[in-house]
């Protein structure tokens, strides 16, 4: 088992506005994908569309305001399906430290390669989001690759 | 053991020419630190450095032009002295795609997973320097966090 790990910090921003991006409709579609619906309960679903090419569901299993959001994925690329997805928050000086690890990978494949690095633009775009009130979520995020 | 992993696919350039900025003191300057001296030969050793806060001295273990760029870190920080970095390039359509590796972490620290996203940004830096004939090497480099 192979994890993706990433951690950026978000300047001037409290651990309460990171948490609500992550865990509303209207703040994840700020980021991730225009394209985001459903329910951000324990227990609910999100949906994560990037058309034309698919997207995933998540399960929420775990909400700790405004220190850990727990995700596990329920549909979407084979890969991906039953790995999860971790936040944890906590201030740090000025910053609020994000640390993220989508776990549970069964093999480090070309596309595991892909989605870490993409994970990690996504991650930067969740910082301008909060940082600038202008993220790049699809279908504005960065390029990376012939994957898109 | 945990692997930091990623893949970018850099536009209409050549395996040659990302080659070159793996294995040129030039190349390396333009998208990883401005601060970059040494031998490039196998069994040279390459030293970056990004001031005020230190670096890293990379031993050249092998090189397969254009495919494959491997070094060993033989000094720096503590978690990184021992692991290897592996560099796969190869020609898919009009994409010279880089599959990345940082193997052989003993722990998944949260170092790690700054290092994994700080990666990701010099792998955006090496792409765009590439592309456009400007990357962002550091002192230039992308701030990700209070970590820089």
């Amino acid at each position: 088992m192979v994890d993706i790990l990433h951690r950026v910090g978000v300047k001037a921003v409290t651990p309460e506005k990171v948490y609500e991006a992550l865990t509303t409709v209207e703040g994840l579609a700020g980021w991730w994908t225009d394209d985001t619906k459903g329910d951000g309960d324990v227990g609910g679903v999100l949906q994560f569309r990037f058309p034309p090419v698919g997207g995933f569901d998540m399960r929420v299993v775990e909400l700790l305001p405004p220190e850990r959001v727990a995700w596990r994925v329920v549909d979407g690329p084979e890969e991906w399906v039953g790995t999860t997805i971790d936040w944890e928050l906590r201030q740090s000086g000025d910053y609020t430290i994000v640390l993220f690890s989508h776990e549970g990978w069964r093999e480090p494949g070309e596309f595991m390669h892909h989605c870490s690095t993409k994970w990690g633009s996504f991650l930067l775009s969740l910082k301008a989001l909060l940082e600038t009130g202008v993220g790049a979520p699809a279908p504005r995020d960065m390029e990376i690759s012939d994957w898109h």
